[in-house]
């Protein structure tokens, strides 16, 4: 599971994920180049110095053939969530992280999997009986994609379910599509709709279609999307072949993500689970994806209305949109939803002297089937980068701060593993926790993408600044810096008006960052390299895919490892945290606006108070700038008593360390305990994933929801949340300051 | 030929025309709504009361019925120009005008005309050999699909070739295209290049393609442009079906239009011609147009790289670009470019106060195959307009000017009739004429659209408010704008920044009104009626067609005559005429900001004087304000005095005159003797075709050329040039009322 960077095509478009987060262009920031001479942010230039020796000597670690061999390892067979394949992936994992010299436990937690009892039936009925393929065919090139064991086409917490009905073609499952086809006159009612992946979360396209009274929802990979209008098929090319389709689950996460039964609380003996009908994170009708192989002969014979502008895909015929009664669908599905163990993986590297701060990096290991991409690449970079930090121990360094390093369980699912460590850690890191550092595909393509919160926006740049990009053997931030100018239109090139930094894209809803940012307030980053990766979700994400076209080198891989553990080491050594709330509160300015210009075409503009918001944001800003100042006299202290070893020194760190916890804290503060409306597991004010668009982040999610749904008091309420939360975390950074 | 309206698609295409303009969205003008009340613009109260009333009268007449016999007796054959059957045409127009009552005449030319000898042999050599079917399939239900009289596919000016060589696919085949091919090493020279319709005039294709060193080019219709991605395909909806190709002229026309021998004079006995090899109009390769069944064959074996961005259309696999030698393409045309006679059709009716002074209607009547949408129904319109004004003679009207009602021959080749007519009069037209006014292909569909000068926008939108939408009942001004609200995103529609006018475009290198416009400097307009056009320029552009897609009930074809009608009598009678020049300089004044954004982009922004263009317009704008002022006080002046009875009245229609002259006089000064940088021919210095993009008007032409170039001297040099058209424009208005 994971965003799938893709080329930047003429038409733009994504593939989902199982939460997914869309590209947000984000500000231009001063383009201050680091150097790699520059001091790093956060520390003395001694210890910078220091610091820079140590990464050197981290970097020299991991390698290619190291990762290759990993993920051969890791995708030889199947793994699905809660299988025996999937243990023993876990046991891989623990004990090479304790061959490297790490200690690395099991957590095992007893959730609600979903998988399928028998294979799902779809056949047309009518204007002609003829029953589906359902299944990705054998590939000679391609050794695993012939293993019985891959698990059959479905999606995770389908309903059961037999249903016969009219057939109706509803495009992406957006709102908007069911808007256009009312305009014709199509109702879903009673009907099994079919959608195409693309442009929400499936889990989204399946809600959308149970709210609009459908029956039954089937989704499919149209070719325009992802397939052969992206270019060359599977094994020829990198694209998804015909017989191919996209798994993954539909459960309704954005509602709470993690086991359906224990909502907020660990899935551990002695929780006690609330019943599968109260579960509001599950679907009530069935769900089946398929192949665009299949999907052309439902779609071929629809009639009714020739389908609306946006609607038309790239088979070829024209689309209509159906509903008519004599074109009928049958679909039966028999699904085990059970409760299953799951394990995560969990690797402990003690702090020195702020062993009670924690900084956590995850990848999940499970996978809808191999997994080569998603999500053993970033499994294998983890492993690379815990054979660096190994290393590191083995030559005496032991980081300031404690470092876990996770290998999440049953995240296609749901987040699960993630979710479910996370409630159980609560606590521990609402108080400890710096940042979260996610990885989830880390190798797809050659380019560099990330989603973060503000804060860690200049750590990136300058962290993707000294690691090598393999292909361009310039450094990351300038290869992902092209690769981003390249995707722009001519005329913004041409002016010189393309952003002069990188984008990072706003956290939405994509991997296991989820629990910890958007329920506990956690800092946090996800990053990967991206590229023509139309195997998602398949069969055919495998090793083979991998070294033939996703990373035949493994320099990708290995360069992840690097990368996420430079990041890594200056989080967890760095005397002062690099956390900004500068940027962070451009960013919400930036939110701010375009919502208020959103609300204005709506008329809506004047039923909540934006000014409270941006004048919150100025505080924020302000506080920023006086924390950063106060932190880097406090580092010039701390250099200087180092020169003259007088007695300042100790005062200067206890005082550092003041700062660095408010900086923790005012994140926290952007956390309001009662949560979003009508989802209150969701506790961040600035970040969540949309509740109907599925699109990436819905910033200021309650006020966005509010003017999507034209409620004003809803509005109002929620920019007053939005604003005190702010207020709050100025109110943090001040309190550190002052404390002092 | 024609601009085809399309529906709004999701992806945004323009099948190609003849020499076609593509929409340039216009700044919003006031949206000063006229009532049936209001005074005509130009006219006394009681002059307009009287013509309101004489207007009433005329709409009365046109019909849908007599439209559609028109229609079917135009339809009933093939009628490429210069054949027998487009004689009959030119009979059956000129006996329907006598027998409404006008004088009518025909016109001959004697000019070079483009014929399939034999019909062209298209094959595929290797990997296979296979030859293509080149023909449009007969449609049991449209009888006339089965003509033994249809004319093989061909391109009009085609060269005779024979060439075999391998293929490369160029996409649209625009310079930006083969620019993408040289980033993937791919060389189009001696080799056969197959571009898809659409984006660029079909003759830029050919130019293009030759100056980059191909031998052959062939040019199909892509299914993702015009067919099934469109929609349902004829005979079960308007859009291209699986056989059909576009037939149309190659001709360089961008470099000058009309009979390829003698440029700037007239086709008749006497005139000296230049040989072929000097004609810069005819392309020397050979160009075949071919159906997306027939494309499949061809680009489905095609190798070498994937396609770039852009470059994917919608048959069903991924498309790549070729230019392998394993696959090669064996192309045969035999020509018969020979000399030929054309039949224009003139009707004449005198003018009375002002018969020296000349309203010019056109369409073109000569079709590629039976040409029911392109262009006769716009001859059917014509005839009910005649129809219409020969009621009115029958009445006792006479116009204050002289009216030519022109049916135009030889229109498909290179806007042959209408040029030579325009060369044969053109000292007349220079002095005399008050406007030209175009209908090509007036109903295709229901959606209202025009291009004309900004002379004549205020008439256009005056004269569309009192003329009945047939399928909402609305104003067609109304049904106009409601229906390109539409088609704008939800964002503007909501913000109500949509503009509040209906966008009228330049007009670019389209129909008949080239010569007019841009060889001359008649003010012009040009019009008709869009929708799903999928039929263009092939067999099935039939009677049958339009009765069950087009246009079933005719309603739109009446609704043309009485809106074509309506503005020719309001300029034909109005005492003052409507011209602006306010809105002129507003239009250049935009064409200038483009201008430099693009050059800004380019770092060329210095390299001319831009002030200098915006101080003319700025010149013409006052200019025109006062002569606004003074025609108003006049018609002021001739109001009182036919009260009063004094004698103030005939000097007061003596200035009013003057006046209207210089408004004749300013668009005549916008163009220059010398012509354009390297086609000397055009001479408007505002509008132009472009000259390598194909694309609509190029505004501002040497200008835009040059900063194309990158070339600053001509830059300079044409901003000069243009800055003095506008200042010897505004001269003429001054003159005009100095002359007072």
């Amino acid at each position: 599971m994971k965003t799938t960077w893709m080329r930047a095509a003429a038409a733009l478009f994504l593939v989902n994920q199982l939460f997914f987060s869309a590209p947000v262009v984000t500000r231009a920031q001063d383009a201050t180049a680091t150097t790699q001479a520059a001091t790093l942010d956060g520390y003395t230039p001694d210890e910078s110095a220091a610091e820079r020796a140590l990464e050197d000597r981290f970097r020299a670690v991991p390698r290619a053939d190291g990762a290759r061999e990993h993920l051969r390892q890791l995708t030889k067979e199947a793994h699905l969530a809660g299988t025996p394949e999937d243990y023993q992936t876990a046991l891989y994992v623990r004990d090479r992280l304790r061959e490297y010299g790490l200690s690395a436990e099991l957590r095992e937690y007893q959730v609600l999997l979903p998988y399928p009892r028998t294979p799902t039936l779809l056949e047309l009925v009518a204007p002609r009986r003829e029953r589906l393929a359902l299944k990705e065919a054998a590939i000679p090139e391609d050794p695993t994609s012939s293993s019985p064991k891959i698990v059959p086409l479905y999606n995770g917490y389908s309903a059961t379910g037999d249903v016969t009905a009219p057939l109706v073609y509803v495009n992406y499952g957006l709102p908007a599509d069911y808007d256009a086809l009312k305009k014709l006159n199509v109702d879903v009612r009673g009907k099994i709709v079919i959608a195409r992946y693309g442009h929400s979360y499936r889990g989204v396209k399946a809600r959308v279609a149970e709210e609009n009274g459908a029956v039954g929802c089937i989704i499919y990979s149209d070719p325009a999307d992802d397939g052969y209008m992206q270019g060359d098929v599977y094994p020829q090319g990198p694209w998804r072949p015909e017989t191919s389709a996209q798994r993954g689950s539909v459960q309704y996460g954005f509602i709470y993500p993690g086991d359906p039964l224990t909502p907020g609380t660990p899935a551990i003996p002695g929780t006690p689970r609330i019943s599968r009908e109260q579960a509001a994170s599950l679907p009530k009708l069935p769900v089946q994806p398929i192949s665009y192989g299949d999907a052309r002969r439902l779609l071929e014979p629809l009639r009714g209305p020739v389908r609306p502008n946006g609607f038309q895909g790239g088979l070829p015929f024209p689309y209509h949109v159906g509903g008519t009664p004599d074109v009928r669908v049958h679909l039966k599905t028999d699904m085990d939803i059970r409760t299953a163990t799951i394990w995560d993986v969990i690797a402990r590297i003690e702090g020195d002297a702020e062993k009670d701060r924690w900084l956590v990096l995850g990848n999940h290991r499970d996978a809808w089937v191999f997994g080569a991409v998603d999500p053993n690449s970033g499994t294998a970079a983890l492993l690379e980068l815990a054979r660096g930090f190994g290393e590191l121990l083995k030559q005496g360094w032991k980081p300031r701060r404690t470092i876990y390093l996770c290998s999440w369980d049953a995240e296609e699912q749901g987040l699960i593993g993630s979710t479910e460590w996370a409630e159980e850690n609560a606590n521990d890191l609402k108080e400890k926790a710096v940042a979260y550092l996610n990885v989830d595909v880390a190798v797809a393509g050659p380019n560099y993408s990330a989603s973060s919160t503000p804060t860690l926006w200049r750590l990136i740049r300058a962290a993707t600044r000294d690691v090598r990009d393999p292909k361009t053997g310039k450094s990351v931030y300038q290869a992902w810096q092209e690769h981003e100018r390249e995707g722009q239109p001519e005329a913004d090139t041409e002016a010189g008006t393309s952003p002069r930094e990188a984008r990072i894209d706003p956290l939405g809803f994509g991997s296991d960052y989820t629990a910890f940012l958007e329920h506990l307030g956690v800092t946090s980053l996800d990053m990967g390299f991206g590229g023509d990766y139309g195997v998602y979700h398949s069969a055919y994400d495998s090793f083979t895919w991998m070294s033939k076209f996703g990373d035949p080198s493994f320099a990708y891989h290995a360069a992840m490892a690097q990368l996420w553990g430079t990041i890594a080491l200056r989080l967890a050594d760095a005397p002062a945290l690099p956390h900004d709330y500068g940027d962070y509160a451009d960013q919400i300015r930036d939110f701010v606006n375009e919502t208020v210009k959103t609300a204005q075409r709506r008329k809506l503009a004047d039923s909540f108070d934006a000014k409270a918001i941006l004048d919150a944001a100025k505080e924020l800003s302000d506080e920023a700038a006086r924390t950063r100042a106060q932190r880097d006299e406090l580092l010039d202290t701390v250099a200087r008593s180092r020169v003259r070893a007088d007695d300042t020194h100790p005062r200067a760190v206890a005082r550092l360390r003041k700062l660095n916890d408010s900086l923790l804290a005012a994140e926290r503060a952007l956390t309001d305990p009662t949560g979003l409306r009508g989802r209150p597991w969701y506790q961040h004010q600035i970040y969540a994933p949309g509740f109907y668009t599925g699109y990436a982040a819905q910033p200021l999610p309650d006020l966005r929801q509010a003017i999507d749904d034209r409620n004003t008091a809803n509005a109002r309420e929620a920019a007053q949340r939005i604003a005190a939360a702010i207020r709050r975390a100025a109110q943090a950074l001040r309190d550190g300051r002052e404390s002092n």
